[in-house]
């Protein structure tokens, strides 16, 4: 059986102007892969009848058409009535929408308006499908061949909806192809380099497998992937062939997850039952803020001190002034006392520090825009490394964070 | 003159499988939208010859389309080929393409590989150009009147591209029709009952003026804008609209300009010369983080003390260990101690301390998941204030950085 064509259809001005980010149209992306799916295309398009109906006729050669958005209860939406038109219905009452509404209400507290009750008007041909995250319906409609599956914007309904409603229905209706990958996580080598270290192999990969570089922020993300009906076949090839690549580039390898740095000291940490804490002067919070996104975190991190203010490098962290006077602030002995100091502070058993000129403003010749010292306090001593990240402010701050957290994994690792 | 049309595709494998988010095409949209052009839509596609040639034909009606990605210097990059097979040209070594890598890499002090020298490998028929920014080049090609610029995918490769290089030339060749917008940022009421206190409002609109709803992390920003030939009338339109609505909705709005509220906070103390510091704890840093990003933070930002482990609250900012014992760390004495604490330590004129339970776990009957304690201290004293946002622990940490942030701005603003 053939890999059937699944496209993407994103509704919304908002999302045109750049006022919101399209988050759904990758999420979908990496949902249908991971179930034997392909995504084909993603478009995005304004609310208006003409782009609307445009794009549903150019999807009339792919077997399922996912449409997220302009399904909220606000005027600046025109997609059920284009829906109508185009699938030659029209609105109707619908008493299951409208109760699912209600409930929802309930659920919360908060009383109904006279829009929220015009959301449960649905095409007349329409299969609802159950939005028990919010009060935009789910949709599912056919012409001749197509399936158009309507659902809210909202990314947390959209995911509800998707997993618990469309997923089943889908692996019923479609034949999906098995797919697999191989994610491989390196730093500290650019991407030509890389490939020309693993050409040959590359070169011989089976046909069923294709190899991609994402480098971002002074990392390079390879992933392996494929696709084949036999899926052991699959596995083990990805097996093997991972093998000889990891084999040519193991120097620059930091995990064979698909998981961001700050994960993987993370879950060192967690093993070894450590923590640590972190001084922060050009990366503001950030290296902080990575780690506490992470459920339980707090298992691991004892906390940071953000010493934007010169004096406050002294103040908070014991950085001597004299220090910072003979050697500047953003210097190797400013890093190694910061890092030292929180340590103490925090009482973590290591100390992170970053020190630098994230820019625009106040490089100098010595010590220009993207200079960025980085320390790692343990019960060892303290390690530095001086680098310069480039000009571009979020940049900076980006690849200093993820430069620290190699430098505080190595640490950790020091057997 | 008409709008022209124009449409952005963006090349990529990684965007298609969720690896990598699609950020170009919202930045494409809002540059274009702030110099008078308009993306009509955004189409992502693979790395597959037929998906590029379909796209590029479906593109065939714009005047402009403006093509991201596809340019690295790895294998999995087919664009180029593609290209020279639509505009029925071939590849040519392009000395000054060439050039220009040799000069980044000799900035950057690396060697450059083969591959790097394919990058300069470019349709013989296009017209280069030059990149500052990366080794991918930059390329304008035209078919039949419609004028296909080819950027690289790296977000700040492609934005640095855009601004000085390309923007100018599309001024010079298109005709831009004067678009503006207001962006009106509410919090505290959601969007189907802001939506009914200017419904009235909403109807009686000029055709050329649309309003767009963008909900978000507990607030609501209200978008207005539209395009006219005469620049003149749709500024005056705006100005009325804008105060009519204002009029209707004056209890929940924070700011009539449309950036996020660090930034309105950044703008009040930057006037007032005055600074603040940060008490984080279920917060994590990002009220830092969020700061830290804006240039120039360092001069209204003194630091923050993220105290995660509950004893460094006590250590770090002198919060009473029986407070904490007798309350619980979840409590409005230890939000106010901290907010009062880091006011002090970090000798800023306004202190500000989030302590709560961000979930997954941690909640207790009293104090559920999403319960948090906001403190801002002032010469005045202290003000606090305890919320509930939820049970997702990204959310939870976002809506109370914005939370923490509005009130603060409350105190700045006190007469």
């Amino acid at each position: 059986m053939r890999q059937i064509i699944v496209k993407n259809i994103s509704i919304g001005d908002e999302l045109l102007i750049g006022q919101v980010i399209n988050t759904n149209a990758a999420w979908l992306g990496e949902q249908l892969a991971a179930h034997g799916f392909q995504l084909d295309s993603a478009l995005t398009i304004g609310d208006s009848e003409k782009a609307i109906l445009d794009a549903f006729n150019a999807c009339m050669d792919a077997d399922l058409v996912l449409v997220t958005g302009g399904l909220g209860p606000t005027a600046d939406d025109i997609t059920k009535p284009t829906v109508c038109k185009f699938f030659g219905t029209e609105l109707e009452f619908c008493h299951e929408a409208y109760d699912n509404i209600v409930a929802l209400f309930n659920r919360r507290g908060f009383q109904m308006s006279e829009r929220n009750r015009g959301q449960a008007m649905l095409p007349k041909t329409c299969q609802y499908i159950p939005n028990t995250y919010g009060t935009a319906p789910c949709m599912w409609l056919e012409k001749n061949g197509t399936v158009f599956v309507f659902m809210p914007g909202v990314p947390f309904e959209m995911k509800g909806i998707f997993n618990d409603e469309l997923l089943p229905r889908f692996k019923k209706r479609f034949h999906a192809v098995p797919y697999e990958k191989r994610v491989v996580m390196t730093t500290g080598i650019g991407e030509s380099f890389l490939a020309d270290k693993i050409k040959d192999w590359e070169e011989n990969l089976p046909d069923f497998l294709s190899l991609a570089y994402l480098p971002q922020y002074g990392m390079v993300r390879l992933r392996l992937s494929g696709r084949h009906k036999n899926a052991e076949l699959l596995h083990a090839t990805l097996d093997k062939e991972t093998e000889k690549l990891t084999a040519l580039i193991s120097d620059y390898i930091f995990s064979m997850e698909d998981k961001p740095i700050e994960r993987v000291v993370f879950d060192l940490l967690i093993n070894k039952g450590m923590t640590f804490a972190s001084a922060e002067s050009c990366t503001g919070g950030n290296i902080a803020h990575v780690i506490t996104l992470i459920p339980g975190s707090s298992e691991i991190f004892k906390g940071t001190a953000v010493t934007y203010a010169t004096p406050m490098k002294t103040k908070v962290l014991g950085v001597p002034a004299e220090t910072i006077e003979n050697h500047g602030v953003v210097s190797q002995p400013v890093v190694e006392a910061m890092a030292k100091g929180v340590r103490n502070l925090m009482e973590a058993d290591f100390g992170v520090a970053t020190t630098g000129v994230a820019g625009p403003s106040g490089g100098t010749e010595e010590t220009p825009i993207g200079t960025v010292w980085i320390g790692v306090a343990s019960a060892r001593g303290v390690v530095s490394k001086r680098f310069n990240f480039g000009k571009d402010r979020e940049n900076v701050i980006n690849r200093a964070t993820i430069a620290a957290y190699e430098m505080l994994r190595q640490q950790i690792i020091v057997p």
